[in-house]
């Protein structure tokens, strides 16, 4: 596979992802429009994401399970607003081989229905509650448009689903569920987040409140890279859950549901992302190393291998017959975090040169220093390139007290937008029409400083807008 | 959740399955027909096979991927065979949100369109081979009827698929992932398998040649537990995927796929499963040792999960407020290989109990050898497991040298038979007639001793026959 020439980052940034998940080798297209291909580079990354996420709700007591991939439409139905939030978007199966069917099922969209069937017939008791499941597994929204990872028909995901004896307990649910979520894209993706609650009209349908985690990719715009939710007792109302309390009395248990996809992919890419292609941070790269050896060092590379090996540090080595240049490009495109040029005159010196992705610094080393040096490199990385996203995201938040000065910002400007907003749904759907910003999620912890910006009334909150994928 | 009756094993196997399904908590039914919901022992237990054969696929240097769950009818269509044994069973797909699609798609039975269209993108030279792909998804095949883990609509599975240069490494990889599946089901499922080919009747829409693992049930029925297809240039040719060769030739690569799938559970329970319940392999089983307090003993308990994390033995603790009873039986019924009592008056006098749930046997063991006696109990069972399985098996394989033999121990005895046999369709199918016996596969390690003992002939090979679920 040749690699060619990745659009300019700056100059078409539509055009640069679609390059980058493309000669990266992440994912291809099929036949199956709107649906992609996941190649290895782009699925070891979502198995790295896995293993990770999922040791962390183990950790925390949640349990896997697998339910139907199919929702017969009349369970669908069940909950009012939510089988009004997806109905329109989901794929209906009507023929089971040569028959038709008596009723049709969709392809899940989400679970929630599937999950409160199966809750309806084990929770009995308060002995019962918490339950906490997971679930990994694809779900299907049969979007208009479509951009790998960002926006499939086909999503992979996670979808926890908990229930609880007490409003509090769920919420608290809710909230660590976020936070996993927060820690997770800053520890390991590098890429700092803001968590905060949607507005009504964004939240999901069919929850009492949603927390959102929002990241701000390179050209400004806003990824929601995850989200939980609170249901309070409309799923369990809806579905007639019941559970006998401490005190004897029958009772509808409190629910959340919280979720991420393969979408934080894109988010990766969109961040840390540069002319060169993809840049992966040390703790999510499936292979920390890129062994590329320049001239006869079969007997090096294997000593390398081996302390590599010791070290718990993956690679992988290219030993194709091309060009060192060839190899270093591929390398770059891949985002490997380092580089590990191994070249035959700099190892008589007891020299190796090491090569870092996100800034592209060379560094001859010695030899006898590689496990080391690489270990202090890869912290190095991974410190960088949240430091330099988060300067970055820090730069693109801006203010605005006034509508013209919201107006000014939208128009001159690439970010998020704080504003004071009275809380009304008129003034969100405002300035989604003057401007194509949507709410993004309240903030909670800032002083509200002067009128809703819209409409001049007494504001209630302070909110972030932004553009969104 | 109460423990209830389990029928007799000995009385009704297909009644005495369904209830260990249900009453060791693997599944549950829901409104979805024909699908289950796996419950989490059941998806714990399938991690562990996923983990386990995941890690010895990537050894073997496969990589994961994942394909579109949808196909769309006129790539199903490509290869003639494969349409033929696939379309009657799949499920279409014809309505996007409110839209009629142009063209209906399946939810995918099988992968092989998928992969072969992109490889047909992404191979163009003797350097891009072999290719080792592996896919970890869920498949649909609308079966009429249906039961958990043996026959659901819904199958999770992984399917490898891969491609070679020569017809020679193609069939190479056909055995050789024929012999990770037999060694992973021997070692850590303890169910000793018969490996072999199909014959032309029963081999995989689309294949040259499909090899299988057949294990044999507590009932004498055969599970077909994994297969293995060397496909040739079928797919390839009908696809147009050409390399151009060392030779600078253009050729058709030759192909392999593989699978195993959630069945394997089903397997698992009816080689081992006994009156109590589910018996789990200790090397399958996600959690080694269940602990049951008896009386006051959380600080014991507490040293005791200390001592187990410490030497990697998974366990769980029942710590409801239930009689010991209630726990013991529950903890049959779920198959946990080892049963650690901790008793107030034991620990006083420095002792534990241990029951082994493969033979029930009680031993009481001094407190401080508690992790040497626990490592050689899981040790024993394991072993145990496996010859109690394969000298059952072995005895429930018959010889027919006559079509009256046959039909004499088909109607009088449960197993397999081993028959000479000419090759012939029309003779394995008067066998399936007469006796609903199915060919399970070439043997090809012994002697042929007679003529077919349907026709009379000249027999070309012996073979197993046997019922099958």
């Amino acid at each position: 596979m040749e690699v060619k020439e990745i659009t300019n980052r700056d100059v078409d940034f539509a055009k640069w992802y679609t390059d980058v998940c493309l000669k990266a080798d992440l994912v291809d297209y099929s036949s199956v429009k709107g649906s992609m291909i996941i190649r290895p580079l782009g699925y070891a990354i979502w198995e790295n994401m896995q293993k990770i996420l999922d040791d962390e709700f183990k950790k925390l007591g949640h349990e896997n399970v697998q339910m139907p991939m199919f929702i017969p439409e009349s369970l669908l139905n069940v909950e009012k607003e939510h089988v009004e939030g997806f109905a329109p978007e989901v794929a209906w199966v009507t023929y089971g081989g040569l028959e038709k069917l008596e009723e049709r099922m969709c392809v899940r969209p989400t679970s929630e229905t599937l999950f409160c069937e199966h809750f309806k017939k084990i929770i009995n008791s308060y002995r019962d509650l918490p339950l906490l499941y997971n679930q990994w597994c694809t779900i299907v929204r049969w979007e208009k448009t479509t951009r790998p990872f960002l926006r499939t028909r086909e999503i992979l995901w996670q979808e926890g689903h908990t229930m609880h004896a007490t409003s509090k307990e769920a919420k608290e649910e809710t909230l660590r569920m976020l936070n996993v979520y927060k820690k997770f894209q800053e520890d390991y993706l590098a890429i700092p987040v803001i968590t905060g609650k949607k507005t009504e009209k964004e939240k999901f349908a069919g929850a009492v409140e949603t927390y959102t985690i929002e990241a701000m990719m390179y050209d400004g715009y806003a990824l929601q890279n995850g989200t939980s939710h609170y249901f309070g007792q409309n799923f369990t109302k809806a579905f007639d859950i019941k559970f006998v309390g401490k005190d004897n009395k029958l009772e509808y248990p409190y629910q959340t549901s919280w979720g991420v996809t393969t979408r934080m992919i894109g988010g990766l890419i969109m961040v840390h992302g540069d002319d060169h292609g993809l840049v992966l941070p040390p703790k999510i790269a499936p292979w920390k190393v890129i062994i590329i050896p320049i001239g006869d060092v079969d007997g090096p590379i294997e000593e390398v291998k081996n302390l590599l090996n010791e070290n718990n540090i993956t690679y992988k080595v290219d030993n194709r017959s091309k060009t060192p240049g060839f190899k270093f490009a591929e390398a770059e495109v891949k985002g490997y975090p380092i580089r590990l040029e191994l070249g035959k005159r700099d190892l008589e010196q007891g020299k190796v040169t090491l090569v870092r992705r996100d800034t592209l610094e060379k560094k001859v080393i010695l030899y006898k220093d590689i496990i080391l040096e690489i270990n202090n490199l890869l912290i190095e990385i991974q410190n960088n390139m949240y430091n330099k996203a988060l300067k970055r995201r820090n730069e693109m938040i801006y203010e605005a007290k006034t509508y013209d000065e919201l107006l000014d910002i939208s128009n001159n400007k690439a970010g998020f937008i704080k504003i004071n907003w009275c809380g009304k749904e008129e003034c969100e759907l405002k300035i989604k029409n003057d401007t194509n910003m949507k709410s993004r999620c309240l903030i909670d912890n800032e002083e509200i400083d002067g009128p809703c910006v819209v409409c001049g009334n007494k504001a209630l909150t302070k909110i972030y807008i932004g553009k969104q994928y």
